[in-house]
């Protein structure tokens, strides 16, 4: 298997002038009762609000000229899309975002304001994938993957070597787990430099198709439910190399329902100020899950994200 | 008058290691139209989710063994409130706040994770600071007030040190106007470093106390509605040294209504993903008031604070 934390520890050097540090909030009305010491992670607080900044840049800052010079295309309508469009506008380039034709207005202005040019293909994200895919291909352009590159994968692993430098001595980490990349770089990380720390994927129950996997022992083509954690949802990409690494660093799964979501969303919001999308919620909810069990202990909590609707925001609010 | 730079360039030296250096959000997003370059100030990711923990944590430091040791005594439902209670905890000791009886469960609740010692006496805020000012009196506690203090606005005027050293060259800084502190702070810095920068003062139409106390050139007792803006809301204490500071370092004041303030917290909200409480909003509104006027110049918006009850986000959300 790739060197992971070793190419968590080259993104580290790649990255750090471009992506921020984001800030640790200890977070004793999320511990409420469990006799846990808890610190979020704020990645919401990241560029493009989300994580996924991490790996765009990783990867953009890998390449050369000459692949620039030939174009950058991905799909996407959430984050990935928007921290694609972002890394590239970084080094003064341009990206190819290729988007649904039903794409939400307010999920293109995201990416156009980070730079990021849409273009338009498909009736759903599958689809458009398949097709950008097919584009890059024939126009020679660099396709830049969600999850499934090492380079995507180290670079959301150096917010596991924050987390580390700033909460030593961590009993456990809760993580959102889609498509594999951020869990499996922070735990790529941790099981080399704290491998006593505890990681802890967490999904949502309507969409679960990475851990549903694992319990497989193989990457399963699953429909999914709607959820609030539209961040992690869908598919898991066949031959995904982020599946044996989910495999080999995660410790534990746990399923979250979408009531469960919202309610750690609110709480969260309420408690800290600070918006959070739906996956975020998800790893929220994946600690509250286990809460009692961790009395006396020291838990990171990663938001992964900030990146939700008014709309979303408003159907969750009391 | 006090040399208020010099007091602000005091408590950069003294709150540097203990206050966040918040970070700027280039806006298009805000700016769409106007031709200028807008940068946010986020204090809404500053400690306790305002600037207010800057002003609280210059007066705390300057304290000696024995006047922590006599008590630390404030007034406040709100911001001021958690701001106290955590620039206490930050050097081992407990803030006294006392707040009326009918004090909302949420602001209580933030006051108290920030660990302020929570008293209820009065029926609204004022008779509450009459008392709790009575209080700190009679027990040889440190009094703190909101804004008529050399050191608090000294320390809310550090939000001008960070902002001069992040985006130099500013042609408008906008800023929300309630007691004066934050304004005062800033522009006294601004005056001193950046004379050519001016300094807008964004004042809600439904209370804007020092507002229409400039224009009258004393302070005024005036009535208030109620307005989206609790950050900034109220009357100005009589004889405080912020209101002359407020006439010589604002340059132009600018009124807003309620639905210029929920479309500016919306919308600032949907293109940025960060909570922003009221008074933030007043500061877009204004600069949105004048957004033509600043075409090709480069404008700082300080979101001043995050702190939104859900209740309230939920009847601004479209």
């Amino acid at each position: 298997m790739t060197d992971f934390a070793g190419a968590v520890a080259a993104a580290e050097r790649r990255v750090r002038a471009h992506a921020r540090e984001t800030p640790i909030e200890p977070s004793p009305a999320l511990a409420a009762g469990s006799g846990a010491s808890v610190f979020l992670k704020c990645e919401n607080l990241q560029h493009t609000g989300s994580f996924k900044a991490r790996g765009a840049l990783n990867k953009v800052l890998s390449l050369s000229p000459e692949e620039l010079a030939r174009g950058v295309v991905t799909a996407s309508t959430g984050n990935h899309g928007a921290a694609v469009g972002f890394a590239l506008r970084s080094v003064g380039a341009r990206a190819t975002v290729f988007v649904p034709e039903g794409a939400s207005p307010t999920k293109l202005a995201a990416i156009a304001r980070q730079g990021g040019e849409i273009r338009r293909h498909g009736a759903d994200s599958g689809e458009t994938e398949i097709f950008a895919r097919a584009h890059a291909e024939a126009t020679g352009a660099v396709w830049i993957s969600p999850y499934n590159d090492p380079l995507v994968i180290g670079g959301q692993g150096t917010t596991g070597v924050e987390l580390l430098r700033q909460v030593p001595d961590l009993d456990a980490v809760f993580v959102s787990l889609g498509g594999g990349g951020l869990i499996g770089g922070i735990g790529a990380w941790l099981k080399a430099h704290a491998p006593a720390t505890r990681v802890i994927a967490c999904s949502p129950v309507n969409s679960a198709v990475m851990m549903r996997s694992v319990e497989a022992g193989r990457i399963l083509t699953l429909d999914s439910l709607p959820t609030l954690s539209d961040g992690t949802a869908g598919g898991v990409e066949p031959g995904s190399i982020t599946f044996d690494l989910v495999r080999a660093v995660v410790d534990e799964h746990v399923a979250v329902g979408e009531d469960e979501i919202a309610a750690a969303m609110r709480d969260t919001m309420e408690a800290h100020h600070m918006m959070v999308e739906g996956a975020a919620g998800v790893a929220v909810a994946g600690f509250r899950r286990q809460a009692a069990r961790w009395s006396g202990a020291r838990v990171a909590i990663v938001l992964c994200g900030a990146n939700v609707s008014l709309s979303t925001l408003k159907s969750i609010l009391p």
